[in-house]
């Protein structure tokens, strides 16, 4: 199995890209991996290839803010030689840290979408006092509408069943009530139609202050609550931790404590550290896509890279397209009555 | 100065709501209270009448989660008496912990609107490092148009400005990324109109991350994200002090820290516990509604009163109104030129 990885992209790029790959190429027999790159990185940070590891030399890079428009002209950039080398069957995956934006763009582009998916989702997994769950979209579709919302949903819920191994996932609605009538236009209607669905299990509306206790498996929302809920969530530890900090070192008695229960911070720290975090697939295009968050480290891109075998091995794309086209025959029985 | 109290409402009501008024009212000599309740709850929990503290009858109560458009049936209920009082020239503000969606119709229907606002909006403190911020809509308007999010914009700054004494207030709009082009259409075309008016300092976007970090007096955003955030705060704060809790009292070294740490955390608590704050004013009604918390214990009903009352003393809805009628007399300028 072949998997490309795209070493430009990322806050830590292209150091721990390279680390992380190359990790997973030794610790992964199975694996071939193609990083996609500039010549002087490669120069400069793996000029011998290890065993199992190819080069293809790239000559642009899509910046993290750049508008994603620009790729169209930057068929030289890393994700874009990374992603076509999926369309051109030279590998069977593509990994990247970097703009969401511009992976997203590439993947559409190149691999294209499944059919009956309208527009493909980013899955973020979102950390709970029960572990880790799936939240999607998080941030390619700030304007999503409630077809968009039951393809998530019907997205989601393979994702969980099929990559996560859960046999029934609970799906979730984000909302700003439990109620079924609570919510925007959009997210009042979507509720009706996942009730309706036998596609999936369907448990109603969450509110933001039941994210972080689990309870359910996936959660299904627009790209921008998506990326409010997951950036504010980020926002607010890091806060807390901090407030913490100044709390318990704030007179003597307390700076000894706070030395005491350094190792359970550390560790709590850890838990919700996304930098140690291995991606998740584009849900809705017709390859695999994994995105990795922008601060991922080594360890990161190894997980990540490891996901991406995962989702080949498990033939990942033919359950999506299977979980889409049973909603879809569903609802055109349902056209018919 | 009279303020009318509706004691029947909130998840303590009405044992906290009566201690907070009488205690308001004996801190305050120049307060008169007027106490909006059934019978049976004043023969138990106050049947006798402090100083300048009088009762009105009421013979039902809004539930929480009740349809609002219940309330022009329940003309009997506490929050639709206790407003009434105000449209009748009979007390000079409202103060209610009861469900917010029937406080917001009934001040609607009873106060009316300040001339210019299409859609009252509701103001959450919002708790950051640098202390409480202003956040609004905090979930009165899901479905916030680009109008509505610019009128929230004014009235969320001269809130700022005349009863938080902010002199230039720094506004800022959440969205899922800080530039410009970031966000849904609805909030792109907010942005725009936002940093084109004169009527206040526009600072442009602020990501979920950034919110907690302050920095900003306002933050503006629809209803539904609005509630979503603050509700995902509460939730992942409260997540946080379990997982704090869990870590640091795992071994025994780290119990003996957790020991010491103990009033820092209570500290720590108590800052992020909506339980204590004092509520904020229904803004874009043409008179003083007072909404508070539903977890709201007696001092922060105390607090909600005081509020209140530098509420009439300021002369506040006269300020909203030259703040709206100042925009709006800017935007016909832009249409003649």
């Amino acid at each position: 199995m072949k998997i490309a990885v795209d070493i430009m992209g990322g806050d830590h790029a292209p150091e721990e890209l390279i680390k992380g790959a190359v990790a997973a190429a030794e610790h992964n027999p199975s694996l071939e991996l193609i990083l996609v790159g500039s010549e002087e990185v490669f120069q400069k940070f793996l000029p011998v290839l290890p065993p199992r590891i190819e080069r293809l030399y790239s000559h642009s890079v899509m910046a993290m803010d750049e508008p994603v428009d620009h790729l169209r002209k930057k068929k030289d950039s890393s994700i874009y030689l990374a992603t076509s080398l999926v369309r051109e069957g030279k590998a069977d995956a593509i990994v990247s840290a970097g703009s969401t934006g511009a992976q997203m763009a590439a993947a559409v582009l190149l691999i294209g979408r499944i059919k009956g998916v309208r527009r493909p989702a980013i899955v973020i997994p979102y950390p709970t006092l029960e572990g880790d769950k799936v939240m999607l979209d998080g941030g390619a579709n700030p304007d999503a509408t409630v077809e968009n919302l039951v393809d998530f949903a019907i997205l989601g819920n393979a994702y969980a069943k099929h990559l996560l191994k859960i046999e029934n996932p609970s799906v979730k609605l984000l909302s700003n009530g439990t109620e079924s009538h609570k919510g925007t236009a959009v997210i009042v209607e979507a509720h009706q139609r996942l009730a309706a669905t036998k596609c999936l299990s369907f448990d109603g509306n969450i509110e933001g202050r039941d994210m972080m206790k689990g309870g359910y498996d996936v959660v299904v929302c627009d790209g921008f609550s998506g990326n409010v809920a997951l950036k504010l969530t980020e926002g607010v530890a890091s806060a807390l931790f901090k407030l913490v900090k100044d709390e318990i070192t704030a007179t003597l008695p307390r700076k000894i404590g706070a030395a005491l229960i350094k190792p359970g911070l550390m560790n709590l720290r850890k838990r919700l550290d996304y930098s140690n975090q291995g991606g998740a697939p584009l849900l809705g295009v017709n390859g695999i896509s994994i995105i990795c968050h922008g601060s991922s480290k080594a360890i990161a891109i190894e997980h990540a890279i490891v996901t991406a075998a995962n989702c080949v091995e498990r033939d990942f794309i033919h359950h999506l397209a299977d979980a889409v086209s049973a909603y879809t025959a569903e609802q055109s029985k349902e056209v018919v009555k």
